[in-house]
Order: C-alpha cells, then sequence, then structure tokens
C-alpha cells in the first residue's frame, strides 16, 4: 500500500505549532507494516490545497489529509476535497446528527459556524469523531482513498483507532509487524551500537533492529513480521537483554522513576527524597506515576540552608566547613529525609544547577549525591556540564538509576557516569 | 522570496523523532518577512530525494534542505545535490579544515565515515558549523540557492544565525518584521478572540493580532513591519494589555513561575511550598528558572500523611475528621510550610490526581489549593476534569496564579477558574 500524508494549517508552516500528529499516524500504522511515503505540509490556501491533493492522490493508494476541518473560514478541507473530485458540497445528513448530538453534550447550541462542519462532498462517507466536532471524511479520487482528519491530537488519535486503521485493515493487505521496544539507560546510542556490532555479529535479518534516542532513556526497538517464530524472537531478545545487562529497564512503557517504584514495590521498601538544585524534580517524577503512593512517603525540597538545617537536621557547622554541596552536607540531608519521612530508602542531592553560583573548585554542574538507607549510604561527586534545565533533569535521572541499582543489587554505576565524575 | 522546506530522514517518516527544525526555521525567518510556502519530508532515499530537489527549487528563491548530511551511509544529502546540479562530489579543502579542527577540540581521531562529511559537491560553498561535525553547503541550481543544513537541533540553530540569516540577508529583500508576544493566563483562546472581537472592533490594518495557544500560558502577538510608527504599535499593545488586565503576565519568555518569582521579589516576599497532590511539581517548576533562589526557600512533598504530621505539624484528628483533601488540611499544611521555611507566603494543595483514590464526594479532579501568608491566607476546592499528569500540571498552574494575584492586589481568581469551582 503506497501512503502519502498531507497536513495543512498556517499555524503550522508560521512553526506555532510543532506538528506532533504525523509521528502519531505513522507509529500507528507501522504495527500493519504500513509506511509514510511522503509528507507535504502547506498553509490554509485553497489553490495549494488541491493542487496537493491532486499531486500526492496520484499513484498512491492513501492519501491522509490531516487539519482544516474546523469551523473558521481557514478550515477548507472538505472544500478542497469537493473540488479536486469535482462534486458539489452539501449538508451531510450523518454529519449533522453527529454535530448536533455534540452541541448536546457540552450543552451548546449548534452555530452557523458549526454548521459549516456538517457540509462536506457530495458522496462522500464520514469518520466518526469520538471527542471533537470535526467528522472525518472518506472519498475516492482517481482510485486513490482520501482521508480527511482532525488536526486535534487527541480527536485524531481517537479517530485513527476507532475509525481510520478498522476502515484500511479491511481494503489493504497488512503484514502485522510487531515491535518490541526495550528501554535503556546509562548506555548512549553509540556505546550500544558498538557492543551490537562487536557481540551480535550474527544479527538475523528478520528481525530489524532499532534505535529511539529520547533523554534520558534510549529504546531499542526489535521489528518483524508476525508470522516470525515467537522462539526466535524471544532468543533474540534475550541476547540483546543479555548485552544491556544492568543498563535494561525492562518493556517500554517504562521510565527511570517507573523502574525505581517497581524495584522498591518488589523489595518492599518505602522511598524518599531530599532535594536541594533539582528543586523538586525527582519527587514530582515519581509522584507522576500512578501508583507512586504505595512507595513514595514524600521529600523536603531544601533550596535554602535554613530549610536544610530545620528539616533535614543538616548541621550550621557542617554547612560553614565544606559548605552546602558537599559529601558530608549530601549524608546528612539523606539521613534527615530518611528519619523525616519514615522511608526505608531515599535518594539526596545538593549541588549547582547555575549559570551563576560556581566557583573554580566547585564550578557550576558540580553535584553531589547521595542514595540508599541508613545502613546502605552511597555518595558520589559528578560534574555534569550541562545547562540548568538540562543539568536539572540529568541529575534526577541518575540519582533515580543509582538508587535503583543498589535496590536490585546490580553493578554500582551506570557506564555513562565516567563521563561526569568528579576527580 | 519564495521559500521552500525539505526535510530528510528515515526517523521522521516512521515518526521516531519530531520535528521541531521546521519549526524553529520558521520562526526564526518570521522577523524578516520570510514565510515558507511549502515543506516536504521524504525518507533517505537518493531517488525520491533528488525529485524532490528538483522540484521544490522549480519557481523557488531558496531551497532550504535539513538533514542527511551525517557521518553514515543513510545521509545521501551532499550526493543528491549533485546529482541534481550534474557536478562530481568531491573533497572540499575548507570542509576538511574544518572537520579536522572538530575532530582536534574533541579528542578524536578523523575516521573515514567522518571523513565523508568533508566530501561535498563540485563548486559549493559551505555554511561553517560551530557545534558538529557536519558543515552545510550552500550552492545555486536554476536560480535556486540551495542550503543544506544539519538535522541535529543544535547545530541547525546556531548554523541559522551563524550563516544562513546572514547569507539571506545579503542577497534578498526582507522586512524586518517585529513580533510582540504577550503572555496571558486564565482566559482562554476563545475568550480572548470574543473579547477582542467585542471591544477592539476598530483595529488597524497594519498590525497582526495572532495567538499561540500553549499549555497554560497563551501567547497573544503583535506582528508588524518595522517601518510601523513605534507609538502606534505602543498604543495597541496598551489597548490589549489593558483588556487582558489581570490576566497579563508580561512579555514573553514569561511563565507562571517567573511571573511569581518577579511579583514576590518586587514585594520583597519570600516563598515555600506544600505539595500533596502535585508531588513536588511546583517547587520544580520554581526552581527551574534561575535566581529563583533569591525567593523560594524550599517545599515540603507530603505525600503520605505522615509526612503531612510530622514535617508540616497537620493534625491527626484533622485528618480523621475531615480527610486529606479538605479545607483544614490544606490550611495547616500551608501554615506548617510557612512555619518550617520561615517563609512570608506559600501555597499548598491536596487533591486526588487519580486514576484511583476518588469517592463520590470527593471525585477524582477534586483539589483544595491555599495560598497566602499566616495572616492573608486563602483556600479554594476545584473539580479539575483532566487525566493525572494534565490535572498536576492545572493544579500547578492555577495555585501559581492564585498566589501572584494576592501579591500583585489583583482581582483574586482568573476568569478560568469559574469553570471548575466545586459547588
Amino acid at each position: 500500500m503506497k501512503l502519502n500524508l498531507l497536513l495543512t494549517g498556517n499555524e503550522l508552516m508560521a512553526g506555532d505549532i510543532i506538528d506532533s500528529n504525523s509521528s502519531m499516524i505513522a507509529q500507528r500504522f507501522a504495527p500493519f507494516g504500513w509506511r509514510v511515503s511522503k509528507k507535504v505540509t502547506v498553509g490554509d490556501d485553497m489553490d495549494e490545497l488541491c493542487a496537493e491533493i491532486r499531486s500526492l492522490s496520484e499513484g498512491a493508494d492513501v492519501l491522509i489529509i490531516n487539519g482544516g476541518l474546523g469551523p473558521t473560514v481557514d478550515d477548507l478541507t472538505a472544500q478542497a476535497m469537493a473540488k479536486v473530485a469535482g462534486v458539489a458540497v452539501r449538508e451531510h445528513p450523518e454529519a449533522l446528527k453527529s454535530l448536533e448530538a455534540w452541541c448536546e453534550r457540552r450543552n451548546f447550541p449548534l452555530t452557523a459556524a458549526n454548521h459549516k462542519q456538517a457540509v462536506l462532498p457530495e458522496g462522500c462517507d464520514i469518520l466518526q469523531n469520538t471527542r471533537g466536532s470535526a467528522v472525518g471524511i472518506a472519498m475516492t479520487h482517481k482510485g486513490c482513498l482520501l482521508l480527511a482528519t482532525p488536526g486535534v491530537p487527541s480527536e485524531l488519535d481517537l479517530m485513527l483507532d476507532n475509525a481510520v486503521l478498522p476502515l484500511l485493515e479491511q481494503r489493504f493487505d497488512h503484514g502485522f509487524i510487531r515491535t518490541l521496544r526495550l528501554g535503556v539507560f546509562g548506555l548512549g546510542e553509540s556505546g550500544i551500537q558498538e557492543m551490537i556490532n562487536r557481540e551480535l555479529g550474527d544479527w538475523p535479518e528478520n528481525i530489524e533492529l532499532g534505535f529511539r534516542a529520547s533523554m534520558p532513556v534510549l529504546e531499542v526497538k526489535l521489528t518483524c513480521r508476525e508470522s516470525v517464530d515467537p522462539a526466535h524472537l524471544a532468543h533474540w531478545r534475550a541476547r540483546v537483554e543479555a548485552l544491556m545487562a544492568d543498563h535494561l529497564l525492562g518493556e517500554v512503557p517504562v521510565s527511570l522513576p517507573s523502574a525505581l517504584l517497581d524495584a522498591c514495590k518488589q523489595k518492599q521498601l518505602s522511598l524518599c527524597t531530599a532535594e536541594s538544585c533539582t528543586g523538586g524534580l525527582i519527587a514530582a517524577q515519581l509522584t507522576g506515576i500512578s501508583g507512586s503512593s504505595a512507595v513514595f512517603q514524600g521529600g523536603i525540597v531544601s533550596y535554602s540552608n535554613k530549610v536544610k538545617m530545620k528539616q533535614l537536621g543538616v548541621e550550621g557547622r557542617t554547612l560553614e566547613r565544606d559548605g552546602a554541596v558537599s559529601e558530608a552536607v549530601v549524608r546528612q540531608m539523606l539521613g534527615g529525609a530518611l528519619s523525616a519521612c519514615d522511608a526505608d530508602v531515599g535518594i539526596a542531592v545538593t549541588g549547582i544547577a547555575g549559570p551563576d553560583g560556581g566557583s573554580p573548585d566547585k564550578p557550576v554542574g558540580t553535584v553531589w549525591i547521595a542514595w540508599g538507607g541508613l545502613d546502605s549510604m552511597q555518595a558520589i561527586a559528578l560534574c555534569l556540564p550541562f545547562e540548568r534545565l538540562a543539568f536539572q533533569r540529568w541529575v534526577a535521572a541518575l540519582s533515580l538509576d543509582l538508587l535503583r541499582r543498589q535496590v536490585l543489587a546490580l553493578p554500582q554505576l551506570p557506564n555513562i557516569v565516567q563521563r561526569f565524575i568528579k576527580h
């Protein structure tokens, strides 16, 4: 099946919004073995839209048009499709019914602007929108199936599952491609690539190996046709997993906070945090995950020295002697948080996020991390050469991983830490 | 100037990465009055690349090609440009020098893979890459200026400023468009649009009024040619600002945490947080901003009731009587945080982020927010119909704004809160 994609919207051309819809479409189609060949984006201009619909439908089996189905005068997709097909637009009874139902649910009157959304190319079918007011449009032009879909991502999401994919599955061959995604932290893309080249030279042709780099967790993708023997896939999955070893977090969806929460749950350990330079980011990442309350007790954001002393019991003379960014202070912070939150294990961090506050001895990017319980406390000093927000994200990522490793009795440090150790 | 954009990369077509480069290019070009007419994305395929370079350069003054300049066999941009122009590729002395300098800086040997990055179309000029190994390429094909730029966003960013924009400024007319961006919170796009239609019917033609919706802060954009009289622009800016009134945060870059920090700084007030359902997100947003330590003292993430009692002094009998999500508890949390952190004002939140934990009386989405100082404490109950992460972001946004309003003695509530008040 040859598939093209046309995106429309002045806000896309102006760069005011970043298009995530085409990525959503590509990823949702991948399991069927369907790939987008070409993607074109134009503004809300009738002539350009018509020209692109003509050109992209030529020689293609399917053209998905995204955007331009809204109620405003800028929304031209229905008229452009009608123009290209040489038919009129008229009120579509089924679309009108869907629109009326949408207005009723929201207790809105049906405005003239919204009514426009029921005026569609003659003879077209509609694709139900279970969330928004814009129905989708399906029609055939010179042997190419044209599918118009809404630009609002949450509406597109539902329409893909409820209407677009079922329709395409019915009409076109598909392979049922299986993609296995493994989350890895602490190796780096080139590091993984090298290890794979070195250790898996006998990699089979019927499983495609890919990567998806996304800070901080990298995804290793194993993709194959469904006809591939599951035992064969399992064997190669196990080989990859053995190679990633302690850097493997698990099958996606997985994240550093979810991996740590799972590890703590498994070992029945409760968890707390004491954060200075990350200012609550570690706690926020943990509590972003539903069910975290079973493990995470709480945390102290000790931004000022006063809070470090009052809430965490850090000693004033230690702060004076060693400074807030020091091993003695980070250990006292962790001890204080464990006792304040009645937790078994925890993470404490204190560092210099910048841009100000550095010194020759402790430059911007310096951080002390302590992790573990009262009897298993470890600490390390790192220097992370990133600007403020990236620095905070890296400190959060590394400290979550360091505690995960201790809880699961894995090797102490991820490979990547070597780059950052402060000497 | 007619400008087209060609993006290349299998990872873009597969949806493994979301393209932010085209947005960056469009936004960087906007001040010059240059707009991208059409944008095409294809995978790393020689025939498709050549066909698109031919077709997109026809009738255009400039074609920017993004991606495909890397060291791997997938990177085909230089060869495709040479093929279209009918010239050979060969080692480019200046490009080689730049590559050698890059290797030296990183203390890397120059590999054969990297050496490929100095093999460019005969007769082309290079665009310096001050960050990465891939130099850009400039050449003319049938009257269209072809500019090849790297796909790595941070490298593209620098190359646009250092090489692309200076070159285009030299060669093409430009208008110097001025865009003023005002950050607004608490009105909603349709609300603003209605107010503007109602109150600013006499809006002048030489200033374009636009919006950029981005949760939670919306941007109102005033765009005009530089030739427009500054007093005229200032007048209409003042009209918009007066209309937005207490919902105006200030000129972009601005955010809810930065607006609150500025307000506190102005009034010389120190700040703290006590967070249950947001789990540290409010503190993390505040401390994401450099200079926040001058205002923000610290916070308590009181996820468990034990931490609420021990660290914030919430009374056990209040928790028992009213439950953790209640006015009495949120007020005790704020009082406890103000005293624990020695702060003048603060924010406390306790709610049910879901998906579990709701009851008929207090459904998922219920939240109590308290804000202010010991003598100025206010509290409100809201019900926010969003899933967990969006719920947490909304609670953070609203509570930051509520305290900003109190500190600046503005009307108590943003317009949007009306939708969420729990009755």
